[in-house]
């Protein structure tokens, strides 16, 4: 499986959240080229406020020793916002794919900044499910992000 | 009550984790002079590697509006690693008041660049606290910052 293949399954959770009335944001781990864990944000869902994409994945993973985070990819759908990119810099994730950064610009520069790799494929699909969410519940938006 | 009634809350709730023989850090999130929640890290009695004790006390608060993130006080009885910098970051929390940042020093440098005020009130307490779980427990500690 390569980096489209992951992306698809982040963007399978996105559009499994968008169909639930949640953010559509979706995020996958991978490890020496499989799987681990996946996962979508669930503020709507749960009434969760920390559990966006990328946070949701790695609590799906479950503990895991830091030679596995070494060794893994983290796929998501939105660039991830400060409190994602805080997570993948805690666990050393050394690499990061970014469905689009359009819709929000989180902190890449950060990740960046600490070595992280970064890819971002600027996905048309992972774009059009944000524009969609935004368009329908702008106030849940602004509250996943902090806005006002 | 002050900044020193909210700490005891933070430092009661990282007291009850390592009763549990979990990470003793502990939390609390002060609105307007009230107490709105608390937590405490929930690697070991949960399994959770995101519920550190800021990210448990902002899910124990639930979803909240940016104008009540924005009159609150964290309260932690540790320097915040990335993952909690960056949700403190993200929910734009204008305060943080921290029990100690000698047995962990996290990413206070951050939080100051963007703006929020970081008190360190330096707590005999809480440094025990971490002194004894890092002396019983180093692999379980050095699992939740993501070291080796």
């Amino acid at each position: 499986m390569d980096d489209r293949d992951f992306l698809k399954i982040a963007i399978e959770q996105g559009a499994k959240s968008l169909a639930e009335g949640g953010v559509p944001v979706g995020a996958a781990i991978a490890v020496d080229g499989t799987l681990l864990a996946a996962g979508h944000n669930r503020r709507v869902q749960q009434g969760s406020v920390i559990r966006h994409g990328e946070t949701d994945a790695l609590e799906n993973a479950g503990r895991q020793h830091a030679s596995v985070y070494a060794r893994a990819t983290m796929y998501t759908t939105l660039s991830p916002c400060d409190m994602c990119t805080g997570a993948i810099l805690l666990y050393k994730i050394p690499r990061v794919v970014i469905g689009e950064n359009r819709t929000f610009l989180g902190n890449e520069a950060l990740l960046r900044e600490r070595g992280v790799e970064v890819i971002v494929l600027d996905d048309p699909e992972c774009k059009a499910l944000m524009d969609e969410f935004i368009r329908r519940y702008p106030d849940v938006w602004n509250e996943d992000i902090g806005e006002e």
